[in-house]
């Protein structure tokens, strides 16, 4: 399988590409002149870096623009100081003031992996949060520290229902990681659309027939026309839309419902609108699970090991390249370590590279 | 949305209808006489019935008849005495000794909502398990007590992965379920296959060609010819498939990784193989969350009840229908509450009715 799942957000191959630490001390340079604290920043910087070296860049250093003139207009805090609320020996509510997205739920994975040490498990509800970048970051945080993670937030409504005909769901992301002795995690970082808003309007600005059942127009009706398009149809397309649907839904249920925050087609949009001085209360999840807590960590790290063994070993069809997911991912942070960071115009002059 | 996940294995319409009670009746006399503990068997009942009253026909009381055939032949354990182990304030683990698989995780619910009232959340891990069924079930259960709960399983290896040539996971579940208050609960339960194999086998009886992007050949070329088709394809069909098989990962590592359990491609055939004798040693997996513990089961309550009549009154295309994850199922469960369960010659046969 394409361990990518949101390659397809990839800027040109073409464009210009920088070293991975000039581009970090750029983003920290703009982000410290918004007045961003040096905590929340930090965490900004990091999952950014994250997106932007795995190849997810609709969710990487472009964003730096963005978020400093959402800094400026008021809708982030400059200075946000988390909160963390016990709510049982694997449960915590995390309030993150309004600031900078990242650095509430990178805090909320390391909660989660606090209580996940003692009670096996954490489960940790995020209030009070802005855009997070790439769902993946938090998942691979968890990971990292040898803990199985889980990782949602619900997202600005873009997606038809299945057979609907307005925007209801955000692209509602499911991220999920695990430790591999020895190998970086296995990451699965998907959103529940089978495309991005930003697929469409590329294909727009190309002339280029969009794939079936991944758009609608505005009456909900199925088109492959990118001019045409305004809604995002669900993960499983014309016929098992309704999967994605539902999928997008436990996203909404985990991030939103659970924890008290905005609904998905009731954000202030987080582009295009002319408030930037209201925060807009987004909420997150965070699931941290200790392996050690179950059949063990030996007995987890040996079967994780024995079933991507397998799964790589696979045979494919004539042409096919099976792989894990992340494993399309790391192959980029590999490629981007040693030749750069490709980076759009408009991001290459904000940034002044 | 469809609701209905599975609708697509009900039995012919056409076929012959039982009252409930009736149903139930003959089904605990097929497995007392096959030997199945009180306890046991209670579950299993619980659990088919839940499939054949919400239209699940293919995981309802058609499967009787197998599940004494497995306990007749030695493969589930007459008599299993569940045990209990707790490994964190948040988690632990069931092991099923081996017998009917409705038993064990029916017990984990449990032992999760235990967990989950004290410490906000319940993760257990089901080991020595066996078929337990519809997935939904076990979610269900759950959330009729209050509780956001996820419940999942691998299964049998019959999907391949994106571009995959061999069959590689089951059509692994991922069932999710949450309370709404005066009303039945949220219940997604799917497979991260599009269809079932039952599907293809329907298709292939009427000489039909399947959907796009459903199945392929045994090489892994995508295929509409039922008689062609021996692989299913994950979720997402020919362009998105690494989602579906992502996803299906996710089943595994949680109910085969964490557990220790066994891979799908290692299960010892369900159907169709000559040991019948030698249990499975199948695993799964139950998340159980008290909303009290995040926002509150008020703020909980009320969010989910917004949610829900937004998604019913949003607009849909001349023609769609837009429902709830469930809602089909509950419909279905009026509709045979009234006018019996539909059954297909074979079960009437078997269950003397």
């Amino acid at each position: 399988m394409e361990g990518a799942t949101k390659g397809e957000d990839s800027v040109d191959q073409s464009s210009q590409r920088f070293a991975e630490a000039l581009v970090r001390e750029r983003v920290e340079t703009r982000l410290a002149a918004a007045g961003a604290s040096e905590a929340s920043r930090g965490a900004a910087i990091r999952a950014m870096l994250h997106a932007s070296l795995l190849g997810i860049d609709s969710h990487g250093v472009r964003l730096t623009e963005h978020y400093c003139r959402m800094l400026d207009g008021g809708r982030l805090n400059k200075n946000p100081q988390l909160r963390f609320e016990h709510r049982g020996a694997g449960s915590a509510m995390v309030d993150g003031d309004d600031g900078l997205g990242h650095y509430a739920a990178y805090h909320a994975v390391e909660v989660g992996m606090a209580l996940a040490r003692e009670a096996g498990v954490g489960a940790v509800g995020i209030r009070r949060s802005s855009h997070l970048g790439a769902a993946g970051a938090y998942a691979l945080a968890g990971a990292e520290e040898g803990f199985v993670t889980f990782a949602t937030t619900n997202t600005d409504a873009m997606v038809a229902l299945h057979t609907g005909a307005q925007k209801f769901h955000g692209t509602n992301p499911l991220a999920f990681a695990a430790p591999v002795p020895n190998a970086r995690p296995w990451l699965l970082d998907m959103a529940t659309s089978s495309i991005p808003l930003n697929r469409v309007l590329l294909h727009r600005s190309l002339d280029q027939e969009l794939p079936e059942g991944v758009a609608a127009t505005p009456d909900g009706f199925p088109t492959t026309d990118p001019h045409a398009a305004d809604l995002l149809l669900p993960l499983g397309g014309v016929d098992y839309g309704y999967k994605g649907a539902g999928l997008a839904g436990v996203a909404t249920l985990f991030s939103s419902l659970l924890t008290g925050t905005t609904l998905d087609p009731d954000f202030i949009p987080m582009y295009g609108g002319t408030d930037i001085s209201t925060p807009r209360n987004m909420g997150h999840f965070v699931l941290v699970i200790d392996p050690d807590k179950f059949a063990g960590s030996a007995v987890f790290g040996a079967a994780i090991t024995t079933y991507l063994a397998g799964l790589r070993a696979s045979t494919t069809r004539p042409g096919g390249k099976v792989m894990a997911p992340g494993d399309r991912e790391w192959a980029t942070l590999a490629e981007r370590q040693t030749n750069g960071i490709p980076l759009d115009p408009d991001t290459v002059r904000f940034l002044d590279l």
